[in-house]
């Protein structure tokens, strides 16, 4: 990892990651006096980034992936392996996901939930809560019907093979409310975003919750 | 700083600030060759709190603030002595911004300027765009119509006081371009939040601004 500009001599201040929506969440976590062990569903990257989970490395956390497509599942464990950062991240779905009740103090799910169907959607959930320890914290975003991506996936795309699920699931604001019975809602943060993209003006709008396990 | 779980013998990973909507900022600032300047307009912080300029020290940005209440001041300069970390945070109005021209190549103000009147906003973004360089980025947040804190300031707030303010001025949603025709808006987000506060359910709506100086 490149630094431009760190501190010298004093320590490497670790760099950015790209989805900087989960500094808050980190930021929740880091108030809790919970063992630091963390799981991202949906955990893979893209070649040029680091996977999100390296932040919560970087803080001490043991940190555990799952990821279903595999080449962002390569490029994931590609860092990890040029960088010798010990990050465990396995091939796995999380509508069945492959831990036992209670092994995680966190879990999130960033920019990855909304790839499924809803009704999948609602397995996932239920399966984070179970993963989950009681007084643990999740944060998932959902995409928001005020989104106005509508373009369907294409039939070779791994949402196509693998998920059955032919465009983004898109939620009213009040409507992810009820995965959300067995937690406390700590924050919900819809996110109405106009940015440029590579010169295009493009516009996204996401749901975010961070919650806790009751 | 006290870091619990950080790893040990690599380096210490830096607190996480309160302000996490910085991030995005920083992260944006990074990605830039300009040299490593910041300002933040309304500097100071609370007791228990770092000043959010310590993040971009952190970074390697030579850190500048101006604050025009003398309690924020002098948390954030006590915070600063307390931990020898060389922020130059100075009494100052950022409706004539004590610095030359072009003299920052990042500038940002949050959580502040909603503090003063409309017609006080339009000066200090004026101030904001003199006191950036070309290319320069700034970040300032907007508090929003949707935002239902209506609250009066009390007679004796500094906002009261020092800016002849009478509660928070509220935007709607494209009433801030105004400010920006000199700018390139990079990003702009509104973000709608209920969050629990001690306890309470509270609403809150910013709309938030990264752009570049043409």
């Amino acid at each position: 990892m490149k630094q431009r500009g760190a501190k010298k001599g004093k320590f490497t201040a670790p760099n950015i990651i790209w989805a900087t929506p989960l500094y808050e969440f980190l930021r929740q976590c880091n108030t809790t006096r919970l063992k630091r062990t963390i799981l991202d569903c949906g955990a893979g990257s893209h070649a040029d980034r680091p996977p999100p989970l390296f932040l919560f490395y970087q803080y001490g956390y043991k940190a555990y992936g799952i990821e279903i497509e595999k080449t962002a599942l390569a490029h994931a464990n590609r860092f990890c392996k040029k960088n010798t950062i010990p990050l465990i991240i396995i091939r796995g779905d999380m509508r069945m996901i492959p831990f036992r009740d209670e092994a995680f103090s966190f879990v999130y799910s960033y920019n990855a939930i909304m790839f499924m169907t809803k009704a999948d959607i609602a397995v996932a959930m239920s399966e984070i809560h179970r993963v989950l320890r009681p007084h643990g914290l999740c944060y998932v975003n959902f995409q928001s019907v005020d989104d106005p991506d509508r373009e369907p996936f294409r039939r070779t795309s791994f949402a196509s093979r693998l998920l059955k699920s032919k465009r983004f699931s898109r939620y009213r604001d009040n409507e992810a409310d009820i995965y959300y019975r067995h937690f406390e809602i700590l924050r919900k943060e819809k996110r109405l975003i106009e940015k440029l993209w590579y010169g295009r003006k493009i516009i996204q709008a996401y749901i975010d919750y961070i919650a806790k396990k009751k």
